[in-house]
């Protein structure tokens, strides 16, 4: 007798996101760590690399032309300026993974995860929460040498950006000293979402 | 500073089910073996208690005239005849497991399951899924003494049951010897769902 049960095979696309200072690069880096079976996207920016970067690994370095060529075409799931340079998720790199079977995870602000969402309604969008307005401040202290007013302007915007939680999937809370727990719940998360009876079907 | 994160307390009602001989007991009996903090359902029956059985334990033991009664005002959740006897869900011992803060796990078949969702639509409905119709065939044998005409009258319900998937919200595969996964699978699901920017929200 044929087996009753076929699990169909939907692969996800998985937005990590939250306040700035939360730790979304930490806990991506330790899902990496942990040898997961997804493909963690590699961001397209404008850039130069920083001695030691290596191309296709940290970034895709491109020039100016060819992501201005990108941006034109529609070719980018998410972009953004940041300072004087651009950044971006290259489409091409989302669906090939995803064609190939596998859960892709990629990382992007608050904002941007709200164009994901625009662009894909069966993206799964993780808001990743801080413990507290002190772990976020201490967090922003340690990364830039930021005047007062900086870092409360950082936090008013921390604080406008929890206030489009509703618009998000799952929350995680993230704190630093139990980092594993974080990764475990994602993980949960998106184990839980390939179990659904209707799942997601992500389209791009 | 105040925490940001206040993670609301909704407790969840887990119902298990899935079709005859897929193996819903077993699957309860090892969540109750590893200690997990849920409020196990006991189910009310009005059979008489079997030698060993411990009321308020095994089952609640229930006269006719109890049971007649509770039915009457509307205080099951799901209730069948099994032969001459019957069994129920009592809804007071959902709600003060629920109000106390504990998620409830029971078990019901297929069609009790439907009933569940349509008094209680924000329930989350888990269905345990058969890896074969050998395997489904299997346990059905070790349990009934049948006749391989009653073995296919119950291999064709299960097959029909199987049908009613798309009214759950998760499939679970259960394989006897891989029963510890079939737990952590369903672990991952509650976890996902305490996580939900939206919770499902149970009133009874």
């Amino acid at each position: 007798m044929d087996d009753l049960y076929r699990h169909p095979s939907y692969p996800l696309l998985i937005v990590i996101s939250g306040p700035s200072g939360v730790g979304k690069d930490t806990v991506i880096g330790r899902m990496k760590e942990r040898g997961l079976p997804f493909h963690f996207v590699v961001t397209a920016t404008t850039r130069a690399p920083r001695p030691g970067e290596v191309n296709g690994q940290d970034y895709l370095f491109y020039s100016a032309k060819e992501f201005a060529h990108l941006l034109e075409k529609g070719e980018f799931l998410e972009a953004a300026r940041v300072y004087n340079d651009y950044k971006g998720i290259p489409k091409q790199q989302v669906r090939q993974a995803l064609a190939s079977g596998q859960d892709v995870v990629l990382r992007v602000d608050v904002q941007g995860a709200q164009t994901v969402r625009r662009l894909c309604p069966d993206a799964l969008l993780i808001f990743l929460f801080p413990a507290s307005e002190e772990d976020l401040a201490r967090r922003l202290q340690e990364r830039h040498t930021e005047s007062p007013e900086g870092l409360s302007l950082r936090l008013a915007t921390a604080r406008e950006e929890i206030g489009r939680l509703g618009e998000f999937d799952y929350v995680v809370p993230n704190r630093d000293h139990r980092l594993d727990e974080t990764v475990d719940l994602i993980l949960g998360i998106i184990q839980a979402e390939h179990a659904r009876v209707h799942p997601r079907q992500v389209t791009l």
